[in-house]
């Protein structure tokens, strides 16, 4: 409910700190509530209050970690507690933890009393340079991702990136996915240097963050409502997400973070691209190598395949029954809205799944 | 997700489905979804299908009548089954009903996908001059009224007044409640010619009707985000909801429509503003008369007075732990964000109650 701003809102670090400070002394919320998860609240809960400075009256709210937990029903609990501890519509919600924290938060403050305050505290890389961004928030419908939630931007972001320091590296391994994809949907030099990182330090990492942060955001400015060139924001993700589902609810299975699945949806992708848009085979090999150096080999059995197909019906960006994928001419060259056999997905699996002395 | 105009987008009658006709043939859906509830499934649907001029698939989602159904788990169901019908970002949802469907239908649609389009059909008389105007959308938590909910516009709303012939009498007096509360917060020319009104018919009703909607429209249109003048549409509502609420949760009351709360709280704010405000004395007893007349007396004991005035803490105004009130000066001139002595309030209620030779 308070001015929204074109200009980047997203800070870091003292800086971010600072802004945040001034930003709550300013707007006299009358509450603020921190909502954390059981890992935050272990690790990023004391240090982020150790930064704070005001009288405001403060409550924690805590939900259990985990993309399982990011459902209608931890909302509504949410709503209740909110409602009892007597948040009203000059409350102020801080969202502090990874994306499901700052999907989820996000959309229990835009539907809060028709709306108040918040403020994302990403913790992972993944949020720093994708979910805490650019205002999608929503929760999952039983194995579908995201199908309920609102487009509206937080009053700001700020981002810790010393928190980086208690992530596991599977977590940073998921982010960084999310870097990629900004490289190859936008950058080509930028995707380089990531491919040429020897290890996932934060020093390295900080202005390569910085700079995802910079192309998304740009992206997001020029199609704030999902028209076209946001679209492309979902590279990978159209098999990505379809893979996370099936990988979801299936409890017999590994479990796949969320930039684990793009990874592989990344690599499907970038087969379909070679194949329909004529993006070069080198890269098409380039981009599967890395990744697979990165982030391995995912098993995933042709039966499996085609129930993972199967969910692409409901992927959101889907119109009039045309399941629409992101393409690549070449990196840094997107297309959006193309439509793709399902006999080129299986092939794309293939290409996937092979060893490169099998082709 | 289609353009907003400034423009009124409400329409009646011949003219509204021809607005109607055109804007879908425009926006080339995908699929039309017709939420009804058990009521307008029998009364409503059949009229409203027989002017639809469409080829575009069709799906009746139906919901139970009542209040008691404006929850987050009639929403969750919906969300559900606009998912496994093939529901995508450029499918509609034509809310066909009364308050609760407008309410509830508005919500399901601004969160499904994070957000399609809608239009509302009111069909009755309170969803005509108020729910269904002005983008509130909402659930209850409980027993606490539109808790959860956005303030998103649907694209188009169509009354068609002949619906108006199947409501019952006291649907009717509710909705008169709130053309009321339009009369006394702008224009007392338009209070006393609803004073003065012999009989609900609708042809009388048509003109005074089109009247609420302009005052409604014009009201939100100059404070979009009720950051102040909006808030003036809340007369009569803190005391209204609070006492709404008390009655829908304990199964030993008697049902209370929204409008009949609304009514008693609008002769509590006449009393409180006469104390506060300088409001007229004569006014003010012409205001409890005439309701009085219209509505009868609801029984409350000064238990439940107590009970009543506690609700108020969750009243949506709030700030801070105060509870705002809109009283007013004169009819037509209100104030808005008055605190009142829970005192004054009891005080209130004896008035309320009070047979006019008591005094």
């Amino acid at each position: 409910m308070t001015k929204a701003s074109a200009e980047s809102s997203v800070f870091f670090n003292e800086k971010g700190y600072e802004k945040f400070n001034h930003f709550i002394e300013q707007e006299s919320f009358t509450k603020i509530f921190v909502l954390v998860d059981t890992n935050t609240h272990v690790h990023c809960l004391a240090p982020f209050l150790q930064q704070l400075e005001t009288n405001i009256p403060l409550e924690i709210l805590e939900i259990d970690a985990g993309e399982e937990n990011k459902t209608l029903d931890t909302c509504s609990s949410l709503w209740d507690t909110l409602s009892h501890l007597g948040g009203d519509r000059k409350s102020l919600l801080v969202n502090l933890g990874g994306g499901v924290v700052t999907d989820l938060g996000g959309f229990v403050a835009a539907a809060f009393k028709r709306g108040i305050a918040c403020v994302h505290f990403p913790t992972t890389l993944l949020a720093m340079v994708d979910a805490a961004l650019g205002g999608k928030n929503g929760v999952n419908l039983g194995a579908l991702k995201n199908q309920v939630g609102v487009i509206k931007k937080p009053e700001m972001v700020i981002a810790d990136t010393s928190f980086l320091g208690t992530l596991p590296a599977a977590e940073m391994r998921s982010g960084l996915a999310e870097m990629l994809k900004h490289g190859l949907i936008a950058d080509e030099d930028y995707w380089n240097r990531l491919n040429s990182l020897k290890e996932l330090g934060i020093t390295d990492l900080e202005d390569l963050i910085k700079e995802s942060v910079v192309i998304k955001e740009k992206i997001v400015k020029e199609d704030p409502l999902e028209k076209g060139l946001r679209k492309s924001l979902n590279f990978g993700h159209t098999l990505g997400h379809a893979i996370e589902s099936f990988f979801l609810v299936d409890p017999e299975k590994q479990k796949l973070l969320h930039g684990e699945a793009v990874a592989a949806g990344m690599v499907l992708a970038a087969f379909l691209s070679s194949k329909l848009e004529g993006f070069p085979i080198h890269k098409r090999d380039e981009i599967r190598n890395s990744i697979h150096s990165m982030y391995g080999r995912i098993t995933i059995s042709i039966e499996d395949q085609e129930k993972i197909i199967d969910l692409l019906k409901y992927d959101k960006k889907n119109e009039g029954g045309k399941i629409n994928f992101v393409l690549l001419r070449k990196i840094g060259e997107p297309v959006i809205d193309r439509e793709v056999p399902n006999s080129l997905i299986l092939e794309a699996f293939r290409f996937y799944l092979a060893l490169p002395e099998n082709e």
